[in-house]
């Protein structure tokens, strides 16, 4: 296993990865970024995150100075390269070396690749959230700007809580690195959809036809009456949300419809080679 | 007139002044600073700005693993060595390299100086401003986020405007890197006080007795009764706002108290030796 990473298309050993201080990264927190997994060399659901990728990279005004299939390339490329088999690689786009620490110039191209695995065990420990009034800046955006949630760690703590649950106008957002599903009365397993980052798990479920999905708001006072509820990432896949503001969800474990939407999600994702 | 910068109390060119792309503000847009101006090497209200930045360090988690006096010995070291008389110069704290690419880690001290002379033909050409609903997150807190600020650069071209008044819940904030001062009908000078950065120049002109100066709301449809117009900081010292939203805010020339008080500014912050 190496521990190689990719600036502007040439290789660097990841400790000496390093950019000019100049980057709008480091003066103005400007950048985007997307990250997937690979499973047994396998890239999950890569075409879903450069879609979002590009996309990102366009409505920041970032000029991506290279194509799809060159990006696919150099991600081919890193994964010969440091023959991690479970891993995470994270793409990032970011202002640039600005002159004059405010205009954006062009993008610097960074790919890292670090080793990572899926623990079903956190299934059953599931989450506890808090809630918390924000809206994300630019929200369909896969920005670097986790200002308020890295903020927050304290508070999170100090709250003996796992993650902040944003909420703007009495309605449910999302976490700040996952979306929130809920199982309502009715059996439908309902997730917000505006104003929220567009997630590829997310994306995923609401695709599975077998199960009630779909896009609905979400009220805070409806959070007491949900029987169900789970986070859904790239990292995470499913996530059982146990408690709300300390208060149990349903009869506080994780539930039947979200065991049965991780069982699908995980035939869909973890390849079993690798298991 | 040489070109070094400081990184964790080491002197680098310029233009090798790297951070390894680990740390949290290039991960996460983590990150805070100050800068201030050094007039013929004298630094201009200095410990108002290291004020401000302890305390933006403080509510952002950020250890300082250096005292006060540590830093102003390493900030006189650096105009020592690059012989810059009109300069600014920037002190920034980022997240560190972050083990997890999102808990905070031990803080990088990056300090940079460039040249800067105030330009006084800006005055008389003004600023023209356009109105843009945001609230910046932790206002108080002079955090690296420029998110929207950047974001909106091609919308104020289209609009034909200088630069963004952010307002929420239809009062005036501030602009992305000023702060704004409204002259009213009574000959009141005044500036929002809620959920703004407080900056260095705002706080000397509340300072001086001999205008009405105050803190107070200014209503977005108050705009339209105003007599005169200004935004402040470090760099701009003050530039009259000659048109807001493509009005002409009084008769569309810099205002006569505008004028007093951008003079009375310039002798407590251009040094006339420099001059």
């Amino acid at each position: 296993m190496n521990d190689y990473s990719i600036i502007n298309g040439k290789f660097v050993l990841k400790k000496e990865a390093k950019i000019l201080i100049s980057d709008l990264s480091v003066q103005r927190g400007y950048g985007i970024f997307d990250y997937f997994r690979t499973v047994s060399f396998q890239p999950i659901f890569l075409e879903d995150h450069l879609d979002r990728l590009f996309y990102s990279a366009r409505q920041m005004n970032l000029e991506a100075h290279f194509c799809r299939e060159e990006l696919k390339e150099m991600i081919f490329k890193l994964t010969e390269k440091n023959q991690i088999p479970d891993s995470g690689i994270r793409i990032t786009l970011t202002g640039g070396y600005s002159e004059d620490g405010y205009s954006i110039a062009k993008p610097n191209l960074l790919i890292t690749q670090s080793s990572f695995s899926f623990n079903k065990e956190n299934f059953n420990k599931g989450t506890r959230l808090i809630t918390y009034q924000h809206q994300r800046q630019l929200p369909h955006v896969k920005t670097i700007d986790y200002l308020m949630a890295i903020h927050l760690q304290s508070f999170l703590k100090e709250k003996n809580a796992d993650d902040l649950l944003y909420f703007d106008n009495n309605e449910i957002r999302e976490c700040p690195r996952s979306n929130f599903f809920a199982v309502t009365e009715r059996g439908e397993v309902i997730t917000p959809a505006k104003d929220i980052l567009r997630g590829i798990t997310r994306k995923k479920i609401l695709e599975f036809s077998e199960f009630n999905t779909k896009e609905a708001s979400v009220h805070e006072n409806d959070l007491s009456t949900i029987k169900e509820a789970f986070i859904t990432s790239t990292t995470k896949n499913i996530l059982p949300v146990l408690e709300i503001n300390g208060r149990p969800v349903g009869n506080g474990r994780p539930g039947q419809i979200t065991q049965m939407i991780y069982e699908k999600i995980l035939l869909l994702k973890e390849n079993p080679q690798s298991n």
